[in-house]
């Protein structure tokens, strides 16, 4: 088992990785404070995991929250039904809520634990490869609004982060795909040996190899806690870790929640991202093939479909979280290993880039 | 003006207190640091105020929210209420919330401001004396849930509080006793020699003099900010601030907001507080008596309805924040002007409150 530590003074906490960290009921009871437990699962994840984790839990009174699947159930009514559960079933202030799932339920459950009575104990169990390397860590939590994505939410730390590969053998291909964009973004925005590695050794993490895994896990995670660390509430660099993610958003929130993953939003939007890169005069046309060439083998899409014309880009990137006072404000890159949040983006730049992209 | 500082390290902030602080924009301006303001208000103060913010303002793109008024639309729908307007008006990171009402304004707009993309500046401007000494200072901001009172918020600070005494001028006087029954709460937790004072001076107070007005709002909020300062998450001392408000939330929930004032609900769970700390052997008949007079002469109810039994008591009372894995925690007093949380209550004692105060 690997222990990485994110270090926010008081909120500080740990991350364990390994293939066995969910059969040791001490790394999670040892954050545990009250003798109240809720769990925040799906419907995919109960069957699978749920009952386990009440095993490990046999002293606690324990609640059960199972939400349905998906983006789309990553709203502010979600968050009210584990409130009315809380309530119903008198859990107070010591109460510990632990999120059992991949980042919906990470980001619903964290919200509803910030919110309830201003704020009970949190732990993570992220079940997707995205959730691990990515939403599980660092403290953004939140759900959707019709108009957009992750609008309304809090940052919140988790007490632990649990991370269990052997999770990962039961995760579909798709979300599996998913959760490797991130994975690719840490070596972009700030690790190019990292990029590399990737690049040597993809076949062995698409064969989900356990030790492949892990290390791609901590990796991608020691990126995370060290840009968190910097910056917990992203009034800057944290920025860089949403690299593809303007785009990918407004994908997102065009297309419906649910229709795209998150991961494959980010791969298509990290992909226009280069584009406008290269455009800006920062990468060259080898750099940006390297890209795509990863995400292709990841079987991630590449462009945006058709459907997403300039016009609808622009307007769902108008409301973006990074935007201030009217302009719209991205993440491109330096170089492969290295982003940069430009005070501003020229239109025309932008604009032909949303052209080569949306086919309109 | 008088200028009192909450100190909270990073999350610091000043309290203007004075007759003419709503004629000084500086105040404001100092304080908002992008171009959006949404001014979020109620249906009773807007057509009283509003307008005079909004001329304060001029520079600034500016929205307003206009709640129905009162305590029973302090609710997770009038958050969402203010996210649609912001996020239709493409409202960023930086815009400002200024809550302009009484403590349910206040509460909502502060965990609106707190979830909105994951928190944005917010101003309390509190009209109310209620919300002046209270609810405006200290960082909590939520909304009820039908099983019980401010179980869903933030800890949430705001970047300034700005208190005119003018507008305590329309105030009606049920509203206004509302507040006196902070006011006294003051005194009775932690100073004596205000509690003296009150005694004193309180027919001026109840003329609404403005010397004496800003004496007692200065003096309150200097004792609010001194136990917030000490203990901003109320992992203890804090807890003291809510004194009768266990009492007081189990009338507020057992009769259905808005039937009872929230000072109202205070004033009555204060006197049941003080007769419990009677039993307890900690005040004696003339502090007991000294503090009904004081909440009498302000007009304040200090028996609970009759269809407040033990049962329906104990059972709202349940589910209070305070509550630690089954046990109701009390504030109560030791003397005037000295207040304490017991580990345990004595569930003889409070069931002769209960029945002494419940008329069953």
């Amino acid at each position: 088992m690997k222990t990485l530590h994110l270090d926010l003074g008081e909120r500080s906490y740990p991350i364990y990785i390994g293939s066995t960290v969910l059969e040791q009921p001490e790394l999670l009871v040892n954050h545990i404070y009250g003798k109240q437990v809720v769990i925040v699962t799906n419907e995919t994840i109960a069957p699978l995991y749920l009952k386990r984790i009440e095993n490990l839990l046999a002293e606690y009174t324990i609640e059960t929250v199972i939400l349905a699947d998906g983006e789309q159930y990553k709203t502010l009514q979600s968050t009210s039904t584990i409130f009315d559960t809380l309530l119903e079933k008198r859990f107070n202030r010591n109460a510990a809520l632990i999120a059992l799932g991949g980042g919906v339920i990470g980001d619903i459950g964290g919200f509803a634990a910030a919110c309830y009575q201003r704020g009970i104990a949190f732990i993570q169990i992220p079940t997707t490869l995205l959730a691990q390397v990515d939403s599980s860590v660092g403290g953004k939590t939140g759900v959707n609004h019709v108009l957009g994505k992750n609008m309304i939410g809090a940052f919140y730390q988790p007490r632990c982060v649990i991370i269990d590969t052997e999770v990962l053998k039961t995760l579909d291909d798709r979300q599996f795909a998913s959760g490797l964009a991130e994975v690719i973004k840490y070596g972009l925005i700030r690790d190019a040996d990292f990029f590399l590695w990737l690049e040597q050794n993809f076949d062995l993490l698409l064969r989900r190899e356990n030790d492949a895994l892990v290390f791609a896990i901590e990796r991608s995670c020691t990126n995370k806690a060290a840009v968190v660390a910097e910056d917990e509430k992203e009034s800057g660099i944290r920025a860089i870790l949403n690299l593809g993610h303007t785009f990918g958003h407004a994908i997102e929130t065009g297309c419906g929640y649910g229709v795209f993953l998150h991961g494959e939003a980010v791969a298509i939007g990290t992909c226009q991202a280069a584009d406008l890169s290269r455009r800006m005069g920062w990468l060259n046309d080898e750099d940006v093939a390297k890209i795509i060439a990863l995400f292709e083998r990841a079987k991630l899409p590449v462009k945006p479909p058709d459907d997403m014309t300039t016009e609808r880009f622009l307007e769902h990137m108008a409301v973006d979280k990074k935007n201030i006072d009217g302009g719209i404000r991205l993440i491109l890159l330096k170089a492969i290993g290295s982003a940069i949040l430009p005070m501003s983006i020229e239109q025309k730049l932008l604009k032909e880039t949303l052209h080569e992209y949306g086919r309109n």
